[in-house]
């Protein structure tokens, strides 16, 4: 088959590999649906992060089973499914506490960006729809595998209620679909920071009552001023950087929370200032399979659509266009067709 | 009257200053009944905080007021109250979601190690007793002021629930208070981290059920052994060293929480260490206000007994000698007696 690897910085290649096969009997291989690029394969790709070699690329995915090991019994050859990167069994402590990326058994997906995905642990991990889903629902599908899951873990993270205000920092498609899951959680007020106004649109249509343009100190001042001095009692971390953290932790009211999602690079926390905003953090690779269960349906019903942060839909050949596109913020993500 | 004075490191000295008086109409000047050396008073003390010139200090109090300014309301000369140390309005929009320290009008209060004291926002800080009380329960209305109060608070912070595990790092005043405070919300299993035999026994007074005397990766280990490889669910960091920190998060299960009250001095989180314990973070200075009216009637109806603590009391013009037994660990925590 034909899969994805990254080579080095900027170095995406679409190229012959071996298939996967089912290597343990708790073991499904998928035949992907549609694929896509995560804003975090773009910290290796512009070499902000180190490469341990020639890698097999893409860890969101949703597809038909092709073939699964012998103790497989929850899904079964031909079904529709939806993972998440984290592979878990989904029955130890750590799984039944809700954090699957920490189970004892977990392992990390790799090499979606392809035609077919083995996916470890199948039970615990892969959830099947009700039936093979209309082609329009594959985009929210898709999106629910990684990057909504992760907005939603934001929200949760952040402890978003209804009524209350929450900021999000990130205009990326995490940063959006928390402000979808904001709305969902019942919010009043969501404040998108963005500066570019394809995103603010889309911002706007999951549901962002305000959009603040300014960044650092200033863009916390404007958060300040339009919370009567107080600041957001929630706000969603969606980057991962250290001005990114520190504007999230500065937007917040005295105790409020901040939900990080976006994988920290280069983050230090002082424990003294820290100690003196109150702040509840939480954050972390998402426990997505935590959610699925409760996203899909929202999905399946059209109540939702995440698949919207697709902005740009190209066939996976063109995979190391899709990576450009991002890296140059041309396209918000985009959705890859086998 | 009299007065605590630092001078500089390990230069306590108690001599004649300026007695309190109403400075603006919302103060009330009290009558301390007893008062404290609380083990934050020691990093300066030690020279590991810097002064800022001669400092009056102690911020621990209860007694009786003796005057208040005519905008005092709910309290009145005659009456026995507690109060905290940020004094608080108790009405603005972050004291009404409990972070009475972030007040709009937050004033810290100083100069508790004396015969008087002028406490500031009196309404908002102060809460009266419902008569004086006898005199077996002054170390335990002492306590509540701070101490407790912290030590409730690091349980809140770390979520301590009905049947959970908690641990608790810091065999200080304020981490055996965590324990009792574990204890009286219900976790199963509270492991005291303490390697001080007298520190151990008053733990297990108070409701530990285990104690760890290891420290560092090896105390971690421990708890991970005792709980199954998992970790605890709730941990109360009551220390507020790099090293206690570092603990209080080992020690936590994948997802726990960590309530942390010690002041940090010198603390860094790295962030994508962090991102990957999944932890849940919350600490501060401890809204002790916050917690004023559920606490005061467990003490006042004798169900509890936190003024265990208080292991050695003088008079007040020992207070140096008080400073001294704290350094030293002779004492837990002295109650000093005007």
């Amino acid at each position: 088959m034909k899969g994805t690897m990254l080579y080095g910085p900027r170095d995406v290649r679409f190229e012959d590999m071996e298939s996967p096969r089912i290597v343990h009997p708790t073991d499904a291989v998928v035949r992907l649906a549609v694929t896509s690029v995560c804003g975090s394969d773009l910290w290796p790709y512009r070499g902000l992060q180190p490469l341990d070699g020639p890698s097999p690329m893409g860890h969101e995915y949703c597809g038909v089973v092709e073939e699964v090991g012998s103790a497989v019994t929850s899904v079964k050859p031909g079904q529709f499914v939806i993972g998440s990167f984290f592979a878990s069994d989904n029955t130890c402590p750590h799984c039944r506490h809700g954090y699957q990326p920490s189970c004892e058994h977990a392992e990390f997906v790799g090499g979606a960006q392809a035609e077919l995905l083995r996916v470890p642990l199948a039970d615990g991990t892969l959830v099947a729809t009700p039936e093979t889903p209309a082609d329009d629902l594959l985009p929210s599908l898709q999106a629910v595998s990684d990057v909504f899951g992760t907005g939603w873990f934001a929200a949760e993270a952040a402890n978003v209620q209804p009524g209350s205000t929450a900021a999000v920092v990130g205009d990326g498609a995490v940063g959006l679909l928390g402000v979808l899951s904001a709305r969902l959680k019942g919010a009043e007020r969501i404040i998108a920071m963005s500066r570019h106004e394809k995103r603010q649109q889309l911002a706007k249509e999951f549901g962002a009552t305000d959009i603040v343009t300014e960044r650092g100190e200033e863009g916390i001042a404007r958060i300040k001023d339009m919370t009567d001095g107080v600041g957001a009692d929630s706000v969603l971390e969606c980057v991962g950087t250290q001005e990114s953290m520190s504007q999230a932790i500065g937007a917040m009211r005295p105790g409020g929370f901040v939900g990080y999602v976006g994988m920290p690079h280069g983050v230090s926390l002082e424990g003294e200032k820290l100690f003196f905003t109150h702040a509840h953090l939480h954050g972390g690779p998402a426990p997505v399979r935590n959610f699925l269960d409760e996203l899909i349906p929202l999905i399946w019903d059209r109540k939702i659509d995440p698949g919207k942060v697709f902005d740009v839909t190209m066939p996976l050949d063109q995979v190391a266009e899709a990576y450009k596109a991002m890296d140059e913020r041309r396209a918000i993500k985009v959705l890859l067709r086998p």
